[in-house]
């Protein structure tokens, strides 16, 4: 039987049930309760403030608050589903325990502007935690780049070998994509910390209230300056789960890697036990499931990003119901970008081994030395376009005798064009391939370095 | 600790407890325990029926099964985390009550092709329930149509009053929709209702089982000709959650109409309270909160749409472990759709009332009959673009003078054109005008009466 | 400046420019041109059929929208941005030649139900297309197969080596999905293939119109029952855009794996120059562009599906203008989906080589046979878990010792168990154990052959 | 027949010309060709300065690249389908005109580099005309808000009168959304503005080039860290797609409720003709095309959103050919939202007019004073909960006798509680329930004049 909700002196029959748990929010927004008091504690400090209530007042409201959040914190307060939601549930506790001053905390506040406080309270807070995420798999990464400067890999375009790298470099390429997801996150957090609170309904309030008092002590930095906009506006959501989105785009980018380079055939890494799992039928296998459930996870968080703009288009101002269920997609893009974060980091960090022998034997195994062929020829005058056609043909006829680049006699060189001399070898070998790049973003060895020093000092920075 | 899996003899190191969790999904895909045992179950009557176990070895695995199911339904059996996995969660109690007989229930199977099997009979026992639900939602559709055939109603282009139409014959286009629905789920079950039972990991199995006989048992219609499209195929699952978002679509309209009509402008329906809300502060409002959240939902379905598709975009053969992520998509569709089903259809039988004066009202005052003049003229032979520009201009006048077209004396029809009669009045009254519509499909009252006739036929039929 | 329009006798002033040209669809709906006059010849017939208009009118009427098409397929007639849209376009160029009989073509006929009807038919014949073109993609596939039963390649799961398979039998799992493609885009058919055309604007008609006749005329199985549903239904375009995003997914898959199979690490296939792409820098290179465009164009057609959901939500009855934004999204999916089955066709047909030497090196070096020893020690009453540990061991020992099962000599093979016989390197060849994999639906030789019989003949049947 | 390529001497054949057809982008990136002239001059600036080549071959370059440039201008170079891309086009033209130094544009470039360039440049150049259509947007309704401080119009939750509003208020709340979106391209431009021009094909270049030259010749804040980030980077088309989504999902909130406002039932504003148009059957129809469209087309923006996340996802490093399919996303991205921001834009500067009669009724005819009645009694020291109760019994006693607050008697008053006195009528005149609302963001007259002068000194500022 649902109870008699406050509303109920103009309405004259109950809830259907079936209608009352479908519009239930308490299953899912009881997540939200240690900020939904945080805001309620602001409030009531800012009616005592403002004397719209007295101070011994403001004082037990906010005794009364701390309370039913360590009854919760202790297990001891477990809202159930008559409690409609997370807010009714903490202000009937409260009350319960304040007894009718607790009705007074509702005073020139309505559920369309503290739900607003809290999600943006949430998300604030949760953004925090993922930075700081984002900065240790950062610091995995670059420490395992540091100590695979001097190790060759193939780089590759279109999935074809092109050029070797430094695997240094490889691994700062995804240092370089988080920290754009890290400077994001902090460009989003600057919409997501403004405080509707004390918008009201929609129209604001005919109380005397400070609202940047309240907001302040919530650690706002804004408010906002349209109370129409401030029950309404869920951007912020939004363009989370973008920045988000592009996070799994990154690390659903490398986990495809690892998954290539822990194949039979690429046989660039080893994944430890720790961090793989066998079959139940074919003893020999070792699955790469953490990457395989990253990148599972990835269409998830796009998909809870479509969910939240089709939520909000065409709706008309002020606050509408449909707004309330942007909170399971918010909450699970949350716990999804936070689970795949810890769980690539510790893939990084202690689930794989690079093979430095094999490796070694996939850089000098193939022609990604060709260019730097016809660099070499370009450099001694020959037109790049002419000898780039001659390469293509060296090729050619090397792959015809099964041979690589490295193979070819000097007089075989000498044939092909006459400028060929012993340096060639020297030049066209992987780590001479590979330190000539040189040029700025480059993967030269002095290059990586230098950039390998910015990422770390990066690391404590606040940019 | 995380426990030693059946794979560990070739691992030496067991699973690094957060990995674990990341990679468990027992937290969800136990909502499939009862079609893993029922899958399971086939598979032991298979193995018996072959002969690769003994009929007894069968019979224990079958009452194995039914306790593990009786139990788990009594609450006494409760997976928990550390099984990983549904599957194994079952495995486990089973070898426990059986004994050694218990590690036989694996023989010639793979969880690959289970989790295949437990899926697809999970969603054909779901898409029955869904379907039963728009036929429900149909009937309580076709019983308010029957009542308010002669109700009038306007009926817009654009949201602009275009002609009036039966109030039956817009609560039938709902119904036509929901029949498409309903033919779409069918058809989507037959590419559900294939067993993908003894694909194995992905190359079959050396072992002598007869997958038509498990099919059979289970209800399946056939079997999946191919092993690794059996274990990789999750077509199914995407084109339910496509015809899941066209429910949705349906169902965002009608909640958008609802929306509409309850509001102060329209006032073509009260809501009752058993199916609105009030607001904490001010008690002059009854929301319809159904309607809001039905339309918010559908960009959660969507999104689960749009995730599906991305999970499965280039993995390459056969089982990949991304496919996991597939259930909660799945689940959480499912578990939307019935809901908001079940909470229009409830809105619809005993949620709002129509207004009857107001509709009456309201398709009396407006200039929705100017077709219906034209049509007149063209009858008697003006030429239809002369009368169409004719009444364009009565209607301009009429709007400056304040006046609708039944307001206008026959002196002043005559002076547009002498072709006007007195029968004008009738021919451009509202019930007239909704009865001339009598083509096919149209909202004549006898087209309507017949169309009712044959959306209750079809309630009780197959198709 | 902007010609008035038919509807201006109650506006006083012209469009704006800007949405004059923001309004207008006759930059993309030309495309519907032929299904445009198709309808329109067929609606002409049913006027004179049923006494609407004359025979002789009916007869103009006909031959005048006949010498339009012409005009424009001899590039004569080119609609401009002024006429709005194809409809209004083809009866202006109508009434030029026929005179006023071509004003009489739009009797009892809105927009709404005409563009309905054109998209229906564009969609039906786009659709026929594609299935030839996937009966096309399938012959080849099955000649390949046919080629390569005895081919062997390693099968995978979570890209790790898991059991050898038949080439035939990987290349047949595509084959299944594209049937599987097949059929859904005979049943979206059956949505697509049904008339608004008589549904007017939203309600009907006053004329004494035969819908069915002109449904017959233009071969549609059944005409809308409901006219609101009839000019306001989309259904058939999102269901079509699902079933073009699951052709995507498939081809998707088999792109991955040709951009796997075709790289150095991989070295299953070599691309032919006719269906590959050089470098503008790297000579050595040769780029598999075709399977990477199609994996990328997959996003897009999942774009495009979303933006036709998104695009329906909540949109009151009954048309309203966002549906003329559906025609672009529509268009593009068929125009994608087509050069995608296309370039992937010619790609498997004629652009790539398998290297039978290198997959054969490949299946003999894994342990990829290890389930069949533990299927051999089963088969000899070892209990299948045991047999399945005792065997991780030895691939556990075997790894370390840079050794396959088959360089184990037949004392160690006995030192491990003494059920193991000389007969245990046969059933662990790759051959052998791909042709004990004999269960319906697996990869051994026998089954294969069966698999490819039943998808040749299908392929000249109608299911 | 297809033209040999520039990497054809490997290659024995030529492309199949399907293939060829289908691997073109010169149909779309023709739209990139002033940005890739720009590109290409600052690289060759970049190679004379850095002595890479001549000043005089630097010279000729820039030369032929501004000719080019001025051929396309005046319509006489038109790139054809065989030139594959606008990079090949322009280069292959620049070298009929300048003859073999042409052919030294390329050096230490690729096309990896060179079109993540011409996008870039693109997309900071579209930004800043979307910045700039954002402010004209904001200007319209700032002005429009101006003359309507003291037009009330009813404020709305859930599509229910809730309270009336400043219809400035109201309109300012836009200019809020558009402020964030304005604020939120500024963010984006910061990871658009960073130049890749000189990370080569993925690895850097062997050439002494100097990128932050050529970067600042562009204007270019910052140039990409690592080269391989650098070609496969399209975080910044993403970004930008999410902000163009937010700015749909404003645009169609506002579309939608003039959509509301122009129906019949709300009647609030009157489509002026040059924004409406009509019915080609119904001579009373002005129909609101532009808000629909609107409305429409966001769908569509979404779904580019979408399909470029997909697009990236999972792609191994570094540039792929899915990459390509991004710019038609793109720039149907930029194309849609300029279109509807013009046309909004116009809608609200000229093409409606709201009727102050029908607002003034509206406002005046509801019980969106109910609240004011609680807040009167609370001011008298009634407990809010007890005021509010009582007030819900009013309405709903009103309701019944067919009454407004406003109507009821000051007996009737006092008999409903005795500490009603004559100033009651003026606390909930409409006027006054707007004035009263005072707070910081709400709608109190006070605070819309506030904010509107803030929000038009923010109209000419960089912020």
């Amino acid at each position: 039987m649902t109870e008699k909700k406050t509303w109920s002196d103009r309405f004259e029959s109950a809830l259907h049930p079936a209608i009352a748990r479908f519009n239930a929010s308490i299953g899912f927004d009881i997540e939200l309760i240690e900020y939904d008091i945080a805001g309620s504690i602001a409030h009531a400090q800012m009616l005592a403030h403002t004397g719209i209530i007295s101070a011994s007042e403001g004082e037990q409201l906010v005794e009364g608050l701390q309370q039913v959040l360590q009854e919760y914190q202790r297990g001891e307060f477990q809202p159930t589903v008559d409690a409609e939601d997370v807010h009714f549930a903490v202000e009937r506790r409260l009350t319960e325990i304040t007894g009718d001053v607790g009705k007074k905390l509702h005073t020139a506040r309505s559920r369309n502007d503290q739900v607003g406080t809290d999600t943006r309270l949430y998300l604030r807070d949760r953004i925090g935690k993922i930075k700081t995420q984002l900065r240790e798999f950062q610091r995995v990464l670059i420490d395992l780049a540091e100590q695979n400067i001097e190790t060759l890999i193939p780089g590759y375009t279109h999935l074809q070998r092109a050029q070797p790298l430094s695997l240094a470099h490889h691994l700062l390429a995804y240092v370089e994509m988080s920290q754009r997801d890290w400077e994001r996150l902090t460009d989003v957090a600057k919409r997501v910390n403004i405080s509707p609170l004390g918008s009201g309904a929609l129209a604001g309030t005919t109380f005397p209230i400070d609202r940047h008092y309240s907001a302040k002590l919530l650690g706002f930095e804004r408010v906002y300056n349209n109370s129409l906009d401030g029950v309404s506006d869920r951007d912020f959501a939004i363009e989370f789960a973008c920045s988000a989105s592009l996070i799994m785009v990154h690390l659903s980018r490398l986990a495809e890697e690892v998954i290539l380079w822990s194949s039979e055939e690429f046989r660039f890494v080893t994944l430890k036990d720790s961090c793989a799992t066998g079959s139940s039928i074919m003893p020999q296998k070792k699955n790469p499931d953490v990457p395989e459930l990253v990148r599972g996870k990835t269409g998830r968080v796009f998909g809870h990003l479509q969910g939240l703009l089709v939520l909000m288009k065409g709706l008309p101002l002020a606050y509408n119901k449909d707004l309330q269920d942007d909170k399971e997609a918010l909450f699970d893009t949350v716990k999804t970008v936070q689970a795949c974060l810890e769980a690539m980091t510790i893939l990084m960090a202690e689930g794989l081994e690079f093979r430095p022998s094999r490796l070694q034997e996939a850089v000098e195994s193939d022609f990604s030395n060709a260019t730097d062929v016809a660099d070499y020829l370009a450099a001694k005058g020959v037109p790049f376009r002419e000898a780039y056609n001659l390469v293509g043909k060296v090729v050619k006829t090397s792959l015809g005798a099964g041979k690589l680049l490295k193979d070819l006699s000097l007089d075989e060189w000498k044939a092909l064009h006459e400028a060929f001399e012993a340096d060639i070898y020297e030049a066209i070998s992987p780590r001479q391939v590979v330190a000539a790049r040189n040029s700025y973003g480059g993967t030269g060895f002095e290059q990586v370095q230098q950039a390998l020093d910015m990422a770390r000092s990066r690391l404590n920075s606040d940019t």
